[in-house]
């Protein structure tokens, strides 16, 4: 019997947004886009669809993980289509599209889905939201003290405090630079130790050091490097940099590493300081050849991503998210149901103020109405029969406390108003 | 040497958003979200990607329509996913998955996109953007009209008046009673003529009437369903309410059928009064069988969808679209470089202030900043150099019309914010 029916499950690894989910989502994307905006960062978007050469364009072991992680299908015109797993490339292909008619410094931001096609597992999504904040066009020490200021100020702009969170950054460069002066000049080497550099929060002290001997087959530079990326590095312009505009909270960490491959300077993510919420809620870094691939000059830049899974968990974590359902503030109630119609023109005129406002028109009795505007948040009830028509008086009913005011709907709308 | 470089354009059929075009994205989501949330309706999402199960589950005929005119792949684990085409499914599913906590009279509304695999032509996108409204658990007239009131105060907060749109109604219930009266009473002969009607307004009188007697094979009973289908009806309950309620763009309209089958009562269309864009703006109708596909008890309801590419064709038409861009207020530019960072400090303290601000870094002149800033609609420009950080005092350029106000920053920003 059972079968005959339809599940109502959403597909595995996606989320539903019931109204008290969405009104949280709602919020987090509503201070990341004033925050952005107050920065001068402008909103953009793109289709969740991009051709699969966009993902595959870096040679046959970019093509394997792009089948294996990503939706990738044909369409009927045997297009292969993926499904964006991250914003970045889509985004390098709009600037590169539009590259002589843009006005540089260019301040973009967007908050995409994204896809991945992982083993549902607990905790990880097949469907994202993240927030995509880009500079482009300048490649000056100010404008990676721009993005870190901007990315600081989305978590301050919740509430957090600097103790609630730290900024871990590195350079790609600088550690280039650094690895040279140990005598190692060897990419594939300098990407093994990064590698093992970014696995270093998550093992033991002697598996890091072991793993890193077995790559410098060396005891005496082994030491040598771990000396160089545990030493603590005060003296650097990004971090002297964003002092002056008052942020403390910000490190040098050798250790960070990134995974996109893309970059090439600076490099940084944001943890969170509470033990239980260790993952990063941000992180991002400085490309120089993004648009490299779509031809013509190549376009310089710096961003950052950040989800909605994590921040959602640092807002929990930290107890700094404020509900804000989008409940309406009056719930119009009839004595009796042919009064429906007369609820409505009411109601028209509580809206003409500017307050949210329903009717309930159902076949339930009026307590049971009073009872149900209360479980939908509603903080007023105004119950009426022929009696209030005919007067012209009406009572509105504090669904919170109790307490009652009666008058004519414009007293009671200059009442809610003033 | 081309073929070495990706393409910049997007997938075929879909769009991209440069900020300009974002910028009409928003303003026409947020006057939709505030429409609908001051009528008390809540938002809710769910993801694009649905189990295939869901739109196929009506037979072989929609199981052929699902596969050729929908994105519907196999995933990794064999299960067929679909881009949703249309969200009614999602909210039928979602609506049956929590009917037990759920409090209706019930009312939601989601602005998801939508996804028709089709052959790509001009106009016809492969991925739009609908509102959706939909009012649950209500089957008094009252909720009919509500809905109708809804759907026009959408228009009207655009800055629409009644002369630029007409309401148009019918009632499948009333034209099965309809039809009876004229001795039709066989299902398929219904739903032949309804085909047919809903051709009307796209063909010929004569080939309309030719059609309608190839179908119903009696000249006279032709002539009598003609006559019914084009009768003026003045006296309709729904026609009335909203004129109670100051709506009188409304008639009814016996040829108006919809296409989707789900509807059982009140359907409806408005359309654009500009013979430049004769499509419908928006449908709806009444569907009291929605969740029953899910099992349990039936939860009545009625809604609407309005698309993203006809409200702002319908706003151009008539002139009603206000630009909207989220360019920053101010444009920080330091006479040299070396003083970047400075730039950032003074930019933050604008911030605090609520002021949109951002800092031009790069290495171009100034007065080429100064022009760049008025093409990124920047309405102030702050340029300083030494002399200025000495003297605390600073001028800000109205990038309009070429007028300067001095002052210390606090001063400026009292200026500005008062």
């Amino acid at each position: 019997m059972k079968d005959k029916f339809l599940s109502t499950d959403s597909y595995k690894g996606v989320r539903d947004f019931y109204p008290d989910d969405m009104a949280i989502q709602s919020y987090i994307f509503d201070v990341w886009s004033q925050t952005a905006e107050s920065f001068g960062y402008e909103r953009y978007d793109a289709s969740v669809l991009e051709p699969a050469i966009l993902y595959k364009s870096k040679g046959a072991e970019n093509e394997e993980l792009v089948n294996e992680q990503t939706y990738t299908f044909l369409d009927r015109g045997e297009r292969e289509v993926t499904l964006r797993p991250e914003m970045t490339p889509t985004v390098a292909r709009m600037v590169a599209g539009k590259r002589h008619e843009l006005v540089f410094p260019l301040r973009w931001y967007s908050i995409p889905n994204l896809f991945r096609y992982e083993r549902a597992q607990r905790g990880r999504l097949r469907e994202h939201w993240q927030l995509n904040c880009d500079l482009f066009g300048a490649d000056d020490v100010s404008a990676d003290i721009e993005i870190l200021a901007l990315a600081h100020q989305m978590l301050i702009n919740f509430g957090a405090t600097e103790d609630m969170f730290e900024i871990k950054v590195n350079n790609r460069a600088e550690m280039t630079k650094l690895y040279s002066e140990l005598g190692i000049n060897d990419e594939e080497l300098v990407n093994k130790i990064t590698k093992l550099n970014d696995q270093k929060a998550k093992i033991s002290k002697a598996d890091y050091t072991e793993s890193m001997e077995k790559i410098l087959k060396d005891r005496k530079l082994t030491l040598a490097v771990i000396k160089m990326v545990e030493e603590k590095v005060t003296d650097h312009e990004l971090i002297k940099g964003l002092a002056t505009l008052g942020i403390n909270n910000a490190t040098i960490d050798r250790s960070i590493a990134r995974g996109f491959d893309y970059y090439t300077g600076t490099v940084f993510e944001i943890f969170d300081k509470s033990p239980e919420n260790n993952r990063a809620l941000l992180g991002g870094g400085r490309y120089d050849n993004l648009t490299a691939m779509f031809g013509g000059n190549t376009v310089t830049g710096i961003g950052f991503g950040m989800g909605d899974v994590t921040m959602r968990d640092f807002l929990e974590t930290h107890d700094l998210l404020t509900a804000n359902i989008t409940s309406p503030t009056i719930m119009v109630i009839p004595a009796e149901t042919n009064l429906n119609i007369e609820a409505q023109k009411i109601a028209k005129q509580f809206r003409e103020a500017d307050i949210k406002v329903a009717t309930d028109m159902s076949q339930k009795k009026v307590g049971k109405k009073i009872s149900d505007a209360g479980k939908q948040f509603v903080e007023f009830a105004l119950i009426f029969g022929e009696d209030e028509l005919n007067s012209s008086t009406f009572t509105l009913k504090n669904l919170t406390d109790g307490t009652e005011q009666s008058g004519t709907l414009t007293e009671l709308i200059n009442n809610l108003t003033t």
